[in-house]
């Protein structure tokens, strides 16, 4: 059994579950009381948000625990937009950034605002002056994520930071991957993380808004957590994720370079094991314990219950794991492959044995899930000769099998001759280009079909 | 050591305790997740909804776990005004509503929104024709509580109930009080609880969403909980509260009966013990566990420190305790005497002996905190006769001041003389025209002064 979703929540750290059952006894009362069991209950609170606030490089009265990273996001972006509405309705995201940001940004746009979506490079990565160039005059918010949580790419958060503090716009950072691993450099003006990412409990965010930056609580508010985050203050869980962002840090550094060996291990032999797989993510400026790759001709719903039954808890962002059926807008941002996606997130303390038991396990569980699907064998089709231009109706197919039906017939067409495929599927717009890439044949386009959409190749060799 | 604050907060449940160390091993991963972790965290999610259905009395899809009894009602209020907003921009609520309902019904307000704010008799109740005649043809929502939480009477919910439905207007019922005793009667439409008032951790509320209700959600939503509550669902605290809520109400029969019998004494004890003492709220219909009353010439927040260095926490809707400086809204809807207030919730499981002891000790700690202020001996003034009208500068001084230095001269004029008291304290408003109804005095009105207001009072013994 491995767990290796640590992207996702991580269990709760011995230490903080020591803390938690302290606080259970101790912090339950309600922290606006006078009376003892309140003052012991605002006590402990005082001594969580200087540890935090210790931890995050800011002053006790910048933070705010809120009931999850999600709120926080959208307590933050909603307060700091709100703020800033006589300066403007514009703001600004990577394309990449955590849902709740996105759908931060949807609810501003319905609203009225204008929201630019800074294109990120195949690694996953905004280009630090590409993102400065979005900034205008009328930009009341600007958001980036510290780490991207399907890839693990970092981002340029200090350079951004200073683009935007040169243009007076204040920058809120999405710190929820990385905050357990350190400090978020940089002049940011807002930040925001989960607990439950560092193995601290549940039903608790961080909030962080520095001094001086214009922030207006929308919705009813009530006098807990300076009008920033109304309702009964959850005092034992946020006595518990403190004392696990400490626990945490204390061991960053030396747990951080094992993770980064075992993830480098991953990244340079999944490749050598697996043929048709792309490691995807920047391969230096990223978190220790994130990869991410994608196998062509693979099922990722389908290879997740194979590695489950092996005893593997991953994740995959192929569209046929959402309940939208689209793919992960984080791979299709980068324009990489997104079928047969897996992220293997290593929680801090993952045995390298485990690690070694998942390359060892991969391979097969891979073969299975292909050959299930009928995938044509690794490597260049074999010439063929019958006609210059072949049709391939996946229509009603999911992925991946459009691109397995393409990859079974472009042998059939000579050198420079085009295959057509007719799907549906919001997935083969990403994985049809994408699959000419692995596969050196040139990505013509898409035109409207009669139902869906024709994707076309054309054979180059 | 005896904590009477139950209304606010209770100590978590030994058996939500168990329940929440073992969900904190089996729960901690996303239940969104097709994983062995992600599937026992789906597991102990559904059977938690199960059994909050159960106890609630309706279907579990109709449930939905938020992050706090605020969040619940902020959510619920939000979603259920936009889901009718066709129909109208009208909502209807007590006098006597929780803070969280009359924030949210501040924010409609702010938004164009008209409310009708429902009075109360003397008791705390709202009259059901009343109500029913505040019902409009643009009435979007309605919201009653099911039991008030500052004086613990009751209201009456099904035969409100019964007139929304009448009227094809949704109620919503502020059940945050009362659930843990048991369910809702009567034909609502939506429901709030808070888990900590029955002995759940922080950090659960809950919304019940009656079928058939039209419901939009507000703000950036994303999958969880039926798109009604964002954020990763924190399962280890909602499975304790679930835990409790069954546990507390296989006790509450039998709890009912003994707190009920204790809060009795205390109602009829004090007035006996305690000179100039108001016991509010309804004597019959009401909660078991809480009884409130208010002692003339008392400083609420002086009364709380005596009680607490006693060894009782109790809680006060005086002025004087809470940071606005206002009285509680929910005495000033009832008329009733502010100054002194206490409020005594018993938990389950509150000894009899801690009762006895806090009757014998409630006398002198409102003797000591009258002598520290000056308060003037009990009982009617003696006669005097310099002047028929007499006026009292109590500008610029806090409740009960101005009370104490109104009765001080009332003997200083003949019967028929008048007292101009002027203040510019909030709580004046409401406390001087109590303090003439427990004397038995006329209190004539009130007249803006050049700084605050002069309450005009009449001797008439």
């Amino acid at each position: 059994m491995a767990y290796f979703d640590a992207a996702s929540a991580v269990p709760l750290h011995p230490v903080a579950r020591q803390a938690l059952l302290a606080s259970l006894d101790e912090g339950w009362a309600d922290p606006a009381r006078l009376y003892r069991e309140g003052r012991r209950a605002r006590m402990l609170l005082d001594a969580a948000r200087e540890a935090v606030a210790e931890a995050v490089g800011c002053r006790t009265d910048e933070v705010v625990f809120t009931s999850s990273g999600t709120r926080a996001v959208h307590t933050g972006v909603a307060g700091a937009l709100a703020g800033r509405r006589r300066v403007g309705h514009h703001l600004i995201v990577s394309a990449v950034e955590h849902s709740s940001v996105l759908h931060s940004a949807e609810v501003f746009e319905a609203d009225g605002g204008t929201v630019t979506r800074v294109p990120v490079n195949r690694a996953g990565a905004v280009d630090p002056s590409a993102y400065a160039d979005a900034l205008r005059g009328d930009t009341a918010l600007a958001v980036l994520q510290s780490a991207n949580h399907e890839v693990g790419t970092e981002q340029p958060v200090a350079q951004v930071a200073e683009a935007c503090r040169a243009a007076g716009v204040p920058l809120l950072v999405d710190a929820a991957q990385s905050l357990g691993w350190g400090r978020v450099e940089g002049d940011w003006s807002l930040l925001a993380a989960s607990a439950h990412k560092w193995g601290g409990p549940p039903g608790v965010g961080l909030l962080v808004v520095r001094k001086g930056v214009r922030f207006a609580a929308r919705g009813p508010v009530d006098e807990r957590e300076s009008g920033r985050a109304a309702g009964f203050e959850n005092i034992p869980a946020i006595v518990a994720a403190a004392a696990s962002l400490r626990a945490v840090r204390a061991e960053a550094a030396a747990e951080a370079v094992r993770l980064r060996e075992l993830t480098e291990r991953i990244r340079a032999r999944v490749p050598e094991l697996v043929p048709d797989v792309e490691v995807v993510g920047d391969p230096r400026r990223r978190l220790p314990g994130v990869v991410t790759f994608s196998c062509l001709y693979v099922d990722g719903e389908a290879l997740l219950h194979e590695l489950d039954r092996e005893g593997f808890s991953v994740s995959s962002g192929s569209s046929c794991t959402s309940s939208t059926l689209t793919p992960s807008h984080v791979l299709r941002a980068m324009g990489v492959l997104s079928e047969g996606n897996v992220r293997v997130s290593l929680p801090p303390g993952a045995a390298e044995e485990d690690v070694e038991r998942f390359l060892s396990v991969l391979p097969g569980a891979v073969a299975a899930v292909r050959e299930k699907l009928g995938a044509p064998a690794a490597g260049p089709a074999a010439p063929a000769a019958d006609g210059d231009a072949v049709v391939v109706d996946a229509v009603g197919r999911r992925c991946p099998i459009p691109v397995i039906e393409l990859a079974k017939v472009i042998g059939d067409v000579p050198v420079g001759g085009t295959v057509r495929v007719l799907a549906d599927d919001e997935a083969a717009r990403l994985d049809i280009p994408a699959w000419c890439e692995m596969r050196g044949q040139e990505y013509v386009g898409e035109e409207p079909a009669d139902t869906g959409m024709a994707y076309v190749v054309r054979r180059l060799s």
